[in-house]
């Protein structure tokens, strides 16, 4: 007998045959002998005709009240899935974060979780009980509600199957698994058995929507095997799992993950001194835009150029902050573009393996994709090339590492 | 300076801008300088919206998680008028049952108040705060969230009241006071400036819908001041108070109070031997049936005759249990009368005044109303008479005795 943690997210509780659904699915864990515990959130649309409400009222409501208010979206969920279960015979109980008790800290709509008590949910396992927890919340030490932000109720999955040392950390969403890279773009992508905590963190910034990167930093820490499922599709999943597992693949590339969020601002012709890269980032930090990927290059006359990506949501207001520096550090020039995309070859098994660059950047060349931006870390590499060019280069990529054949391990 | 407790329910906080207008009168209290803790209803309509939600899954929910889903609505209501009361710039905060903490005992759906701790919201108030509790909610001592049923948001008010020692109590509701009787029946209907705890006991208890029962045995135990206004009038609404009030007014009659909602059912030609009205209204209490107005009579055959009135939903279930006790007794015949109506005349005065009663028969019998079934308390004498014939009682009584000349005193 094993105990399981599982979170359902908002489209899988949207409505109440859903969540009956959800009910005769935890229900087959628990004839299967299984213990389970259920992180749900709120139904899909609720929490948003909450923010609604607030905003009718209140441009800029308090943090502190919109958590009153926005909690009430899981609790909600909680109620509803024990009466679905018990109406199958299954004994459960529901806790909201407080109740259970989440303890986090004050940081409202954005908290930490700080420590739980897993005492309750504990004697009701013992009982025979499924445990029902509301995702997303959590009390301060003055016992005031608290959320975690987007992608919480992940974040509370994680944290619950750490607290009650679980042997598996499910995580039911709309995809029935984390894929080598998007079926959408490349009809040949497949879905992995495994992956690694850190390849799942680097997909993740890149895009891949599957998972919160919070969430996924947090199993990696406490070591909670977490797997991606399909609500609505029975199957195995993805197990996400620390590298050392002895029996995994390690194929050289994992998957290949990409966005066009981001746009491209390069500002040309600055004397090239240190601190000049410090001065320019500074000041986008300041103005608190994410800057994502960053190359500095000298030019032939002496003079730097430097170019970051940022949300495209944010380039005017980054290339306002950025044209007021230019002046001060007499740059020639400012230049924006957001017809870009940013494309990440990921893997482990890159760290051991020379090469990996040079046969993507071949890759590319071969279908004339030119190459803006290059960035690497151990187990990613990075590029931004012409938003055009963006599905060629990832079916190109994917078949160059020939990430479609199932058995083929490099 | 003085400490105000504040009561809106679903109709005075059914829509955001019903919600700006409380805070607008919460405000102009605190610029007046009182101290204000705000009770608050669900929104109209979300109760039964989160109650459909149950039904849709389970026809009979636990009361547990019944609970848990339906205190969201309070909990919605409390994080919006907060932010209401903030963008006036007047600093509030939150609660809801549980975290004041309002202590219950576990009957889920009915709980009852057990103890309260007025520390935060103390802290709160001479902090300047105003602060929102949500009402009709507590909390086990196992942390279960429990709800007051019925009424209950107006019995959080009174408890938060007697619990902070508050100088009033005021539930706001669509009416501007307690009347002397329904004006919709006697145009000349007054508004009582004020009434005492037993009177409004007896008007509430005879179908008068201001306040719920509870909340008023409750203000009375604690002698917490409580007043009934309009959430949506302006005025001075009804306070009801202690009767050794010395200022008070003590008419003999204060109002005249009615109700259509119940029927009337007879056992004839029963034995006259002791214990014969226990086992017929014994056998209908076993079934759940509550009984109102009882009258036995003996017959000159020397048989008896019981007639009593249950509500009007109950007649056919109570008319079953009946006809089997009958055939047991060897009684002659049950029936039964649905187009009855109760009145009756209350008011303290009448303690100390002989003749009331007569000079109420004597109303009614110039109007050629005849008496079906009368039954006196201190305070009260209730009659039962052809439900065609209500609104020419009402209106010949309120006559009778001058309800309708403000500062008439008998």
């Amino acid at each position: 007998m094993s105990l399981i943690v599982q979170k359902y997210g908002g489209t899988s509780v949207g409505t109440t045959e859903r969540i009956e659904a959800v009910a005769e699915k935890v229900h087959a864990f628990r004839e299967r002998g299984e213990d389970v515990v259920v992180v749900v959130s709120a139904m899909s649309g609720e929490t948003n005709r909450l923010i609604a409400l607030a905003k009718d009222i209140h441009p800029d409501p308090s943090a502190r009240e919109m958590d009153v208010l926005v909690s009430t979206g899981e609790q909600v969920t909680i109620a509803l899935l024990c009466m679905a279960l018990q109406k199958r015979g299954c004994d459960a109980r529901s806790y909201t974060g407080g109740q259970v008790r989440i303890l986090t800290d004050s940081a409202h709509s954005k908290a930490r979780i700080e420590e739980i008590d897993a005492h309750r949910m504990q004697e009701d396992l013992t009982a025979g009980r499924v445990v029902v927890v509301a995702g997303f919340q959590g009390v301060d030490g003055g016992g005031n509600i608290t959320t975690l932000g987007r992608g919480g109720s992940d974040t509370t999955a994680v944290a619950l199957a750490a607290a009650l040392k679980a042997d598996e950390c499910q995580i039911y969403t709309d995809v029935d698994g984390v894929y080598t890279t998007d079926p959408r773009v490349v009809e040949g992508a497949r879905r992995l058995d495994k992956i690694t905590f850190e390849e799942m963190l680097e997909m993740a910034s890149q895009g891949s929507k599957v998972l919160q990167i919070r969430s996924v930093e947090f199993a990696g820490k406490y070591k909670v095997p977490l797997r991606v499922l399909s609500s609505f599709v029975d199957g195995p999943g993805t197990l996400i799992t620390l590298e050392d597992d002895d029996d995994m693949e390690k194929p050289v590339v994992s998957g290949i993950a990409f966005n066009r969020d981001e746009a491209k601002l390069t500002i040309r012709g600055i004397p090239d001194v240190p601190g000049i890269a410090s001065k320019v980032l500074g000041a986008v930090g300041r103005a608190n835009i994410e800057v994502d990927v960053i190359v500095q290059n000298v030019a032939e006359d002496n003079t730097a150029s430097l170019t970051f990506t940022v949300h495209r949501n944010e380039l005017a207001k980054a290339k306002e902050v950025v044209e007021s520096i230019a002046v001060e550090l007499g740059a020639s020039a400012v230049d924006t573009n957001s017809g870009i995309a940013k494309l990440a070859l990921v893997g482990v098994g890159m760290r051991s393996h020379a090469g990996v660059a040079a046969k993507m950047f071949e890759a590319l060349a071969k279908e004339n994709i030119n190459i803006q931006m290059i960035s690497t870390s151990e187990i990613k590499i990075t590029v931004v090339i012409d938003e055009k060019y963006l599905e060629l280069a990832v079916r190109a990529l994917h078949s160059a590492f020939e990430l479609e054949e199932k058995d083929k391990v490099e």
